[in-house]
């Protein structure tokens, strides 16, 4: 099948505005008579609140409204309060929020509210949280035995036992990564107002998900979605952490108490402290092999931060972490951990990094100590059509082995049996990882309507992440043969634009753009019978190609149907809705190539190398970029980012001069491949492509950096220190 | 049929933020990095532009970029002029536009810009436009035998001077209309801003009408329509003024070439000189009548000023001269007149009440003449079912008797022959006229929503002027059988709703509001279809209503339901969308009771008696309002708005002291009465009110003074000075 549309390199249209500057984020707008919230934040990491009072701030200049934890009708247990109650669980948690004219009443009037603790013992990590006689953050424990467990999941499928008494050998290691913060850019910002005849609410928000959103903010304040407005912003970065509730309830009753617009926005030290950074895991594995590397048993016991308040991370975890592998015994116990930590919350492909990361470095572990190559060993086990792998799903189709392969035929790989050992002060090596996620639907619609000048919009209310409304104007293209330019594709808000669950889980393109085919073709069909009646003729006589339309020996332009369809029947609008397109397993393989420093330990990765299954790259240019993207990240959580706390519990590093991001600079050379099976029920055959990129790259590093130096690190980042102090171990 | 929605009291849900003063209109919106643009208007009402400079301009502090008329593709002959070219024709026409940095510097800069007229001699008036010699302000005129002539329409049917050969009496009156502002009170605003990856721009403007003005955009840019997203404002009034192009192609090509947002608001001295202001009129009528009243013949010449551009008044004035009656001989023709005055825009029902001032006051001449009552002549003449009325139209119904008599009885008519001769220092008098409109489709389309939580969603293009919004509300809470306070109705923008035409005409709940009704019952249809393939069953086994849904037994919530059908197989959303309803005639007939004061010559109206053929009252609050709303701004119509200029042409009352709208303490006492004929395609028979209710006012009023005083009055405004006068002719 040709296309003329779909599968071309389409710059993403929202591209040059950000990189000039032009476009408008929550901290730019300013509405009319707007008042400005501050947020008072608990300086100690567990304690009860003793006394809190807030008269003295409520009649400090400018003030307009306060407001504490009892101000919302959010019970303890029910998920995240919006302002704590009877006691705080972390530093930074909110206590109370004002209201005033300026930002700088508002601050004074925090330093106005009296607020006393009463100290209590916390627990800085989760093997403390476990540990007997940890002091307890909430009351109850979802495992009995264990204190301060958030949640459970586990996976089981064979018998793990008898896998492990077929094994030849048996590994445990151990493998810890920190907690991090997602890494956007610009910080938490919400706007509200009130609409004094509906009594509504209008939220404006840096999101990733509106309409998700609107549930949680009309449940905080106790309103039907109808009487909530969303309406999602450009959003500065967000990787997962902008879909929960940040500032949005806040501000929404501030607005409704003083009668003003009121607007927020995060300092970056408290977005690095009190919003919801992805949190830290420790992964013990235990994995039965046969001599020839074929995988028998895996067993998994891990434990993943969730800071104060429950997460799903644990659940993610278990149904992803034995990998994109044939294992037929399996036995995965994952907890969500309470610590006195924020919130977590979930960074790109949640806790698939942080999975991989364990499986992908013992694997290389176990072909070492088997003298095999770890591309053989991969390949050997790589998960076929109708293997389980994740959860209770089975593998659709081959496509693991292939992606593997392709990274390393892309890479130059040549078989490696246990570590390079060089001399010299820098030493090069290559290392190689795989990885999967799941891609679901969810809510998805669209509408797309054909112009009276033959233009095509698109409208849905999936918040633009990543570039999807450019693949979405190329998926309405092709249907109508038009070009591109043709198409605009446009967010909505939520009261203007069909539902669509979050932009996460890399969903959209799969799911929100099988909606806006679907809308297209719609729209098509109804262009073709208006038609079809007015020319009185059938409508399989109607064709539509290259952005006209052929009836009766008579070619019209796409204006001239839609404008005589139109007065004919009404506009052209097109509608697609869905909630269901089963699931695609995203498959990704990664070699890097790194240089390490002898003597000062750093690590430089000079070359990347990519694969992946992406199913059809609606725009190759803007996969590419989200692959590049997610391994830079990659690389990053590979090597320098990491949340330093103190004794006290404190975070150290809560700037982005102290959080070491790779920026641009760093990129190594990539090389991209893109798996094309086309086998999903995404549009021509697309599923979600943003964060399977993340997965494999740490492991990917960590087994390039042993290759190098033959140093084998269990725990990331893996900074210089760690790498000097490997070496010296090792020698 | 009884109703559980419609029909009902319900406040316009944006009317306490109205009346708060909370909504934000144009002027109080801010861009980040915003621009201001300033407009250079002519000083002469016609001259030659000899000379245009603007490279001074362009260096002087803060500028951004300077226009003319040459950058706009446009050509003369196509329409308004967006900057003049060559010549100017009105004073106050744009010459060019700055943008800068500061308001200041944008004015500073319009005073740098040179440029030399050479003046021509203006056209003041119709009468002087179309008398030999005069001044030609265009090159070509439409009537070979007169000049400047902008445009013809002709009505005939029958033989209209064998009509006046069978007439017993044969009446000749000449009757006048000044020019008068719309009265709406927020000026013209306008932002826009550029997309850099799109190309395109994006409008923030109040008007009535935004997917037209994204036509009109796009055509005066040269963009398709694609590129052009405009964003209707809240409008603070508008009544017609506020749908041709203003400064919105301005904001949007000094944006584009200052790659900065760029804001303009018109002075209220501009927004009287230079917009779009109602034209006057000159209506020459000649009526032949039988000795009992019956019409026989009707001749008309009318001439209607349409400023110095083109406009269509003259094809409604011909189309609605006859007024809502039986006259089997009509010749009519109506010319649109260029006069050096500001383009002419359409006012509320356009130049229906210019028409009906002529014709229902010389009904009132012939009554007299003939010692006819004034009622008795109207119902003698009323229109029935099949009667040709309006252009090509015949009337579809017999409410224009009912409508009249409704009137008469409400008020408490008496039948009067001759104008009452009281003494004393004030007099009463009670007038009635009738009227009629022609209520059009256009293109209507709605998107409707049932949400997770069983709230209701509707989305529209329409701008919400009049409070439609609620209505739309009423009509789907209709379908679902739930509270109105369960459904949100929205105004989208061009890019995120359907393609709607202009709130004009009184065609929104007509048109729009049957769209809403469609879409509604189409989401229903899609809930009941999802339900019964998820339930095995038939969908006539499913019934829903009282916000409820029953199905097997089961009675879900729906909520419940929404939410289970959304799962089964995505978003419910219904689409209703049409361009063609028939059209609907609305006829209105009101009694005035005024009372003159001898001695000053002030008239004060006391009650006005408004019947009218509303079709279905969705809302009749709402309609009650519109009503009383438009026949105050007859009010003013009748006695004190018109624009008085001085011999050089300079507009003398260009401000909101000198040009005198009646206020709320100039109200009678109201008394409505809604006549429901139910006969029409609107949602549940209802058909646009807006309009009709401002015909027949000033006509009503002008009779009641001749019952009042005895004094006849040709010419509005009736003002104290021309009633004076006038008793003092007659004495």
């Amino acid at each position: 099948m040709r296309f003329t549309a779909v599968g071309k390199r389409v710059p993403r249209l929202d591209g040059p505005d950000k990189v000039t500057g032009r476009t408008q984020y929550g901290a730019d707008i300013t509405l009319p008579d707007m008042a400005w919230a501050a947020i008072l934040r608990s300086p100690h990491a567990h304690a009860r609140i003793v006394r809190l009072r807030t008269e003295k701030a409520a009649k400090m200049p400018g003030v307009l409204a306060v407001l504490t934890g009892k101000d919302f009708p959010r019970k303890d247990g029910e998920g995240v309060p919006i302002l704590a109650r009877d006691k705080v669980r972390y530093r930074g948690e909110g206590v109370a929020a004002v209201a005033a004219e300026t930002q700088e009443e508002a601050s004074a009037a925090l330093a106005a509210i009296e607020v006393a603790y009463k100290p209590l013992p916390f627990v800085a990590d989760v093997r403390q949280a476990v540990a007997p006689g940890a002091p307890k953050i909430h009351a109850e424990s979802e495992d009995p035995e264990l204190p301060n467990i958030a949640g459970v999941s586990k996976v089981k499928r064979g018998d793990v036992e008898a896998g492990f008494a077929q094994a030849d050998r048996v590994f445990e290691d151990t493998f810890e990564t920190p907690w991090v913060h997602q890494g956007f850019l610009e910080p938490h910002v919400s706007l509200a107002e009130v609409n004094r005849g509906t009594g509504g609410v209008t939220v404006w928000t840096s999101t990733q998900a509106q309409f998700n959103q609107r549930s949680d903010i009309a449940q905080a304040l106790g309103l039907s979605l109808g009487k909530v407005r969303v309406i999602g912003l450009p959003v500065g970065g967000a990787f997962g952490g902008k879909i929960a509730l940040c500032l949005e309830p806040i501000v929404a009753e501030l607005a409704r108490r003083s009668g003003r617009p009121v607007k927020a926005v995060v300092s970056r030290k408290d977005d690095f402290v009190a919003t919801r950074p992805c949190g830290a895991a420790v992964m013990e594995l235990k994995t039965g092999v046969k001599k020839d590397g074929t995988l028998v048993a895996f067993q998994a016991r891990m434990l993943f931060d969730t800071g104060a308040y429950p997460g799903a991370q644990h659940d993610t975890a278990a149904s992803l972490a034995q990998g994109p592998y044939r294992i037929p015994n399996i036995d995965i116990t994952a907890y969500g951990v309470y610590t006195n930590k924020a919130p977590a919350g979930p960074r790109r492909a949640l806790t698939s990094p942080h999975v991989h990361f364990a499986l992908e470095s013992q694997l290389d572990i176990i072909a070492a100590a088997l003298g095999l190559d770890p591309l053989e060993i991969r390949l050997k086990n790589a998960a076929r059509k109708g293997d389980a792998v994740a959860g209770g799903l089975t593998m659709p189709y081959n496509s693991a082995a292939s992606v593997i392969r392709t990274a390393a035929d892309r890479a130059g790989w040549s078989p490696r049996r246990g570590a390079a050992r060089g001399s010299g002060s820098k030493a090069r090596g290559l290392g190689i990882a795989g990885g999967h996620w799941t891609v679901w639907a969810g809510a998805s619609s669209a509408w797309v309507e054909v112009n009276e000048d033959g233009t095509i919009s698109v409208v849905t209310g999936a918040i633009n992440l990543t570039g999807t409304n450019t693949s979405f104007a190329q998926i309405a293209a092709e249907s109508f043969g038009v070009p591109v330019s043709q198409v605009n594709a446009h967010q909505g808000d939520t009261e203007t634009s069909p539902r669509n669950d979050g932009s996460w889980g890399s969903r959209i393109l799969f799911a929100v753009g099988e909606a806006v085919r679907r809308a297209s073709e719609d729209a098509k069909r109804q262009l073709v019978e208006a038609l079809a009646e007015e020319l009185e003729t059938s409508p399989d006589e109607i064709e539509v190609s290259g952005g006209r339309v052929r009836a009766k020996g008579k070619s019209l332009s796409l204006a001239e149907a839609a404008e005589r369809a139109a007065e004919y029947r009404g506009a052209i609008i097109g509608r697609g809705a869905l909630s269901d397109l089963d699931y695609g397993v995203a498959v990704a393989a990664q070699v890097a190539e790194v240089e390490v420093d002898r003597e000062t330990g750093r690590v430089e990765v000079k070359r990347l190398i990519c694969a992946q299954d992406v199913g059809f790259a609606i725009n190759p240019m803007s996969v590419e970029g989200q692959i590049e993207g997610a391994a830079s990240q990659g690389i990053g959580y590979a090597l320098s980012e990491e949340y330093v706390y103190d004794g006290a519990g404190q975070l150290l590093n809560d700037d982005l001069m102290d959080f070491r991001m790779p920026t641009s600079l760093d990129h190594p050379e990539f090389n991209v491949a893109l798996i094309e099976e086309r086998k999903d029920k995404g549009p021509y055959g697309a599923k979600g492509v943003g964060e399977p990129p993340l997965v494999p790259t740490a492991a990917a590093i960590a087994n390039a950096v042993y290759d190098a130096v033959g140093v084998r690190l269990r725990e990331l980042p893996m900074t210089p220190e760690r790498i000097v102090r490997g070496m010296r171990r090792a020698s």
